[in-house]
């Protein structure tokens, strides 16, 4: 009798572990909170997968409209739309931090897996919160005093030059400037916010990290990152960065530190300055796939979009070796053209070998809007700072 | 005001010219006639250049049914489905041969871009006439006799060991048996069909070749394929195959020879045997994307699929070298397990670096059916054999 009891316990927890095992996410239904050009990557990846895709986004022509199984149209920060939309997921995760985080906490509470964990998409909301924590886990930033409004910012003209960030808000480049001088003052933002001393970097690099509930954790190789000068958009990115191999190891550690001390399952996207005398800044962070990564597609042995699944769902992570060195160029929309989008150049771009255009499914083009990026791949980082120029100067979007 | 004339034209027909210019493939819409995981990897790939893809196809839970701009359900044999379908599409392509083809023609009457073109869906979709065709046209393949019914079959007792085939409506291994003494010649097809000749080879290769409007051709690195040994579907792919310098050349220049020959627009994949004396035969002949170029995904420049869509598009074809050795391994069905599919190792497997798996959306699973496949990268082919094999004995395709 007692041997029957033990042998139907143990049935039953097989059972159990069977069903649990086999739920897995090969039947679960992904949630994503945006529906650009992030989530439209993450599903061209999760195809492979057999994945459920949901994604919720306000605009009815965003880039995911058509690739996902279901396509819920939405405002991101209501919580009553946010709840509902995760209520019929298993998993919900995000393509851009600008979400209801209450009602994400609420669907965690009562047992959907969230991953970034609400919590963290709240605190990479503010910039402010982002900058005190950096402070008290030890992870090295760029000085920095916190403002509330532009009166504030006026008394700490020492502080300069600095630059200037809003502590919500701020996307693409949007709530950030810099204050060289007091003549600059005029300008500072009249609402919560932050100054950062300015810093003399020599590069900008950035590594995205990985962390799934298992905790098993991978860093990419650092990359590295250059600006356009009035967008503040990254303009070219190269793979890997030119560092050299202590900077490297000191760039991985910090990503590693940061994910760690956040706690956090998902991807982490970690932008930082290498200044001139070798220090490792953190600038940004995002918990998310990134645009520093979208050269991973075809430059990595695991793209960034793929790993962001894999964290989220729990899935053992993938391996993150550079395949061969690359270049990415964004695609922006030309100055002085706004309207229906018409791609010049794209056909001398991919007759070139390893050439590899992404468009985001955006109809419309406006200036500086992100319409697709360029991924170049070649044997030496100093043959692709030749070409991704040459291929922004032959690729321009324009309009019909 | 002759002046202002030929202002006036030379505006007209300007103006016309860039309407066609910017027409172009990117404000193109592209049917194609079926929606398995053949159009499904298409559209991943016509995801990157923002393509409208409508599809049709007779399952209304096809692998292509939620990530295409259309999704229609229908025949692909009838007549007047085909062609409403065209009617609403720019350019028609195919990723299944049995569709209608005087549908496709009057599409092709009325002004529509079909390609392949329909006379050679037509041709292709006739062993008898596909075999006749090489031979008028010179191309090597093996001795064959004409056979309508069982009993010309049985006049033909000094031909074998020999293949019989179907005429029409093999596919995936149906349609072709192997006849090897007069004792199985009671098995024989008794519908019009072919013997061919047993070959004796040494391997079986197969070579992918793309043609677009403006004439330009490339081809893809020969692979080997190694069959399964009941179920006459490609069980292990390996690229680049193992064979000379002068057997590469050659098998490159058949498949050149039979797309020019056919005058075919598309893409093409000619599979061939390599006999014990060094002769290359066309074995049979596949006008979309296949199955022996699934690797090229993540081992080529340009994937197959890309291709595809570049060469009915006439788009710029993109370079087909290897970036490194690729073996692929098609997952089917157990035998045994009819129902829910549940994917068994799969975690074990994409911890591995280099391991790309790819399901392809099918609910249910039955024994032999393509549930997916599996690309593994690696320094040699040595060590893919090993790996391949690893992942098939891993992998297994069961029910929940």
């Amino acid at each position: 009798m007692a041997f029957v009891f033990r042998r139907g316990i143990f049935g039953v927890i097989l059972t159990q572990y069977l069903f649990i095992v086999k739920k897995s996410y090969q039947h679960k239904t992904l949630g994503i909170l945006g529906g650009g050009q992030l989530g439209r990557m993450v599903i061209q990846s999760a195809i492979n997968y057999n994945l459920d895709i949901h994604i919720l986004d306000p605009d009815p022509s965003a880039p995911c409209k058509d690739i996902a199984q279901k396509f819920s149209v939405g405002s991101l920060r209501d919580f009553d739309t946010v709840y509902k939309f995760g209520q019929a997921c298993d998993v919900i995760t995000i393509e851009i931090e600008n979400v209801n985080t209450d009602a994400l906490q609420r669907l965690a509470d009562e047992g959907k897996e969230v991953f970034p964990q609400p919590a963290i998409i709240k605190l990479i909301q503010d910039k402010r919160l982002q900058k005190q924590f950096y402070k008290e886990k030890g992870i090295p930033t760029a000085d920095f005093v916190l403002t509330e409004n532009k009166e504030e910012v006026r008394l700490h003209a020492d502080f300069l030059p600095a630059v200037n960030k809003l502590g919500r808000e701020g996307y693409d480049g949007r709530g950030v400037q810099i204050l060289r001088n007091e003549s600059d003052l005029d300008l500072a933002f009249d609402a919560p916010g932050l100054l950062e001393k300015l810093v003399d970097f020599e590069q900008e690099i950035a590594v995205i990290v990985a962390k799934n509930q298992s905790g098993e954790i991978r860093t990419f190789p650092a990359v590295e990152c250059a600006f356009h000068p009035t967008a503040n958009l990254v303009e070219f990115l190269f793979s890997p960065a030119t560092i050299t191999a202590s900077i490297e190891k000191r760039a991985q550690e910090i990503a590693v530190e940061v994910i760690n001390a956040m706690g956090m399952v998902g991807i982490l996207a970690v932008e930082m300055f290498v200044t001139k005398d070798g220090q490792v800044l953190v600038n940004e962070i995002a918990p998310r796939p990134h645009n520093s990564g979208h050269h991973t597609i075809e430059a990595n042995f695991t793209s960034q979009f793929e790993q962001h699944l894999r964290s989220v769902l729990n899935m053992p992570l993938g391996n993150t070796e550079g395949r061969c060195p690359a270049a990415m160029v964004n695609l922006l929309g030309e100055e002085g053209y706004t309207g229906d989008a018409y791609v010049e150049g794209l056909d001398e771009a991919i007759a070139q070998k390893g050439v590899y255009v992404h468009l985001y499914g955006k109809k419309t083009t406006k200036p500086f809007r992100k319409m697709g990026h360029v991924t170049i791949l070649d044997e030496s980082i100093e043959i692709l700072k030749r070409r991704a120029l040459a291929i922004k100067n032959l690729i321009k979007i324009k309009t019909l």
